[in-house]
């Protein structure tokens, strides 16, 4: 059955992006190293973790400002799946949540705007992920809201040994914080990867 | 050679205790899971950690907060050591960080008050150390403060799958974060255990 995974990096303490991340600045001042897991591919821990992330996903959502930065010049590049090792013919669609579509679209054909909240957002990605998942790769926005309103099965933190700041926080406001169960550690050199059963 | 180890327990979403926290209030509204991996003493895993991290102890520096809820009515008992299961004789010396000395201790005997600053807390800590580590155990402020000044050899961080949403938080504030480098997680029902060496 289709689960409903909230997927990013952040660092220790706590940010998934510094001071002034951007489509221009990327993950912003001191922003880059929370990422690294994921980019260098040095471990194959981490190569295993995305692997099994990316076979896994029938959809993923996203938040604006996510799709800004992955849509814009320093982005997603045309051939690429999602996932750097992967074909684009395999690359889910991505549902983006926005208050307004935006005029132009770079990789036109691989998103959909949704602008009638996170709710919906989810509910179209979880009927184009058939029996795979959806997972929801950001921003600290879009997974706050998914958490508020009791949508995400499963919390996946990929935490990087990095102190960052100032920042981006990924956990911000939550009003009613949903409890957690702890799933799964594992160590890599670059990020312990953790995971969460969301008990909604 | 004496390590100083800054050691604490942190929720997933950063906080070392919830809102209100205090001497009557504990660790604040939704804040005990933060330390149920040392209190339930449920798992090996936890005792194990805890247990090898009080023989490695020479000297405990904290904060005046932390002070007043330790030697406050619901804090640490006269007849216990540092770490429930531990003798009063064992018990290492107590460096408190505060401006002000309190004209009253309950546990007389245990605590010597500083009054210059982290870095002569840390100084007087490692002498009474001998060769065992000194261990600033909290809370958040003398935590920032000695990583700020670049007093810390290693950080240990005890993630508790608990998102608080409110509260007081560990990292706040740093200028200039030190590079970490991971040494060890291990994972527990209540706690993954994360470990760094800070490099200043």
């Amino acid at each position: 059955m289709t689960k409903v995974i909230a997927d990013i990096s952040m660092s220790l303490d706590g940010y998934v992006a510094g001071r002034d991340a951007g489509p221009d600045q990327g993950l912003g001042v001191g922003g880059e190293p929370i990422h690294d897991w994921a980019v260098a591919e040095e471990s194959p821990v981490d190569t295993e973790i995305l692997d099994t992330a990316v076979a896994a996903t029938g959809a993923v959502v996203m938040g604006r400002r996510t799709f800004d930065i992955v849509d814009g010049p320093h982005g997603w590049s045309e051939d690429m799946g999602y996932g750097a090792s992967h074909e684009p013919a395999d690359a889910p669609p991505v549902f983006v949540v926005t208050h307004e579509v935006p005029e132009k679209v770079r990789l036109a054909g691989r998103f959909t705007f949704v602008t009638d909240g996170i709710e919906a957002a989810i509910a179209r990605a979880a009927e184009a992920a058939g029996e795979r998942d959806v997972f929801i790769m950001g921003g600290a926005s879009v997974i706050q809201q998914a958490l508020a309103a009791g949508l995400v099965d499963e919390l996946r933190v990929h935490l990087a040994p990095v102190l960052v700041g100032d920042g981006k926080r990924l956990f911000e406001d939550i009003a009613t914080p949903p409890r957690l169960e702890p799933l799964e550690v594992t160590q890599a050199p670059r990020a312990a990867h953790l995971s969460y059963r969301v008990i909604n």
